[in-house]
């Protein structure tokens, strides 16, 4: 085999209670990557799109976690990695994710290397280290595994994957940027025992909800008491987005990762387009650009053409 | 039927990670409750033990919650109740709940009122408020419904039941006063937001173990980093019944309630059977007058004989 080509999904992180532990996979919107094995040492990057990410194997999420799993593994194999992106760096929907992921599940498969799952997420984490300046799980887990997962610890890296229903989501990303710096930034150092309690108690129900598939219990946990409020102020209309959503059926949302995107669950696709049509009606009278997307959570994570 | 006799169990709450919203109850310890219809109007509480409590309806946590019970139903019956107490008052494993949803469920069961469990809980949290000054759930919910128990909300009432693999508690209690008004004093009212999401990451993945069965990671996750560095300080040799307890084979452990009893969970009879004697054996060391009790987590609740 000399070349491999990869889909990697879109992924929401600090799902609503869940902030900085759960996140999940979407079907669309995704990346495409091709890796070619070269007879050239080192790693060639070539991005072919417009968003002008780095070429530099040493400035690219992709490239930083692919040298790093060769260098693990003892490996010089020479490789071309051409990255067709549709998932918007910057937009909340774990792009960097999607290309040190796809990369490593790529050269992973395409070079034999035989690593599992948790350390192909801890190769991902340097691309993740590189663009947000954090060593996170919250996108990477997610898009390597799919579906619900919950990262009960960054160090050691600790990934549960969590049963969960059919479930469908709407997302909105509006095209404005937000500094993952300054979202972080805006958050409290501390919090109120009595909040954080009410979180924890969201997230356990939440999870239980999850795992039996109680929709009603599900909507009810669907709470933040701690990020949601300091955030959505960063993101232009973002009760009424969740409130037009809630109106045309979700079960709940939030803001995907730091945002700008804006997420709603559904427990059908009809309702997620119903959602989507609200959403976008409600998002027009903003003046701002932005996409949609409805999409089922995509379970198995990136996959192999 | 004249009269009906209830078996109440014991409960934990605060269980690590789920500090005021996670409790399960245990088959043993147990009080025994005998409630008889009189043909005198009003409630009389007649004490068959040694504890000293209230005989007076008003003052006592059996009476409050039957008398807003019959008083929600329009119910004028006289009505003698026998309370058998094992659980001691003060112990930390729910002794008070154990009282007031025994009465209710009797009383309920007795009179034919129809009452729903989540009502029920609701007529038992009057005697919590008496007992605590909170109007908590945490022992009331796992004592009336059975097993693992979330309180998702308290206002309003929100009761999550948790599937569980069969698990086994030994539990030791040490025969000191911790009063809960402390146990609250000594807690921070601010806590650090990294603090935070690690605790709740570990509940998330506690509610995942429960309901996987994983016992590993419900080993890993049985941390709590908020409650338990600030109360241990008020329970003699924590630290050593927790390391006893987990060389004896413990999944993992902490304090019940506000304390002072400590619990620590096991897979299988015989481990809790051995870590009974290893924490016997570690606690004789400190002079202080201790029960132990080892019993399966008891699915079901408050039952009638």
């Amino acid at each position: 085999m000399r070349d491999i080509t990869i889909f990697s999904p879109a992924t929401v992180s600090n799902v609503v209670c869940g902030f900085d532990c759960l996140g999940f996979s979407i079907a669309e919107p995704f990346d495409k990557l091709t890796i070619r094995k070269t007879d050239e040492q080192g790693i060639r990057i070539i991005n072919n799109d417009d968003f002008g990410l780095p070429a530099d194997p040493q400035m690219n999420v992709a490239g930083v976690a692919v040298l790093e799993m060769l260098r693990v593994a003892g490996i010089d194999q020479g490789l071309e990695i051409t990255s067709t992106k549709s998932i918007k760096p910057g937009s909340g929907i774990g792009s960097s994710a999607a290309s040190s992921c796809g990369a490593v599940v790529g050269v992973n498969e395409l070079l034999g290397l035989g690593f599992s799952k948790r350390e192909l997420v801890e190769f991902a984490m340097r691309g993740e280290m590189l663009a947000s300046g954090a060593r996170h799980a919250d996108n990477a887990a997610p898009c390597i595994y799919g579906g619900f997962v919950l990262v009960r610890s960054a160090e050691p890296l600790d990934v549960v994957e969590l049963s969960c229903p059919p479930l469908w989501v709407t997302v909105i990303h509006p095209q404005i940027e937000i500094k993952t710096a300054e979202a972080r930034a805006i958050l409290p150092v501390d919090v109120p025992l009595r909040s954080a309690v009410r979180q924890w108690s969201n997230l356990g129900a939440f999870v239980a909800a999850l795992s039996s598939g109680d929709l009603d219990l599900l909507s009810r946990s669907m709470e933040d008491v701690i990020v949601e409020p300091v955030r959505k102020g960063l993101i232009p209309h973002f009760d009424e987005v969740m409130k037009a959503g809630r109106t045309a059926g979700a079960i709940g949302g939030g803001i995907s990762g730091s945002g700008p995107s804006m997420f709603l669950l559904a427990e059908n696709e009809n309702t997620a387009v119903a959602i989507g049509q609200a959403i976008r009606n409600e998002y027009a009278v903003t003046g701002i650009d932005f996409n949609t997307y409805v999409s089922e959570i995509k379970r198995g994570g990136v996959s192999i053409s």
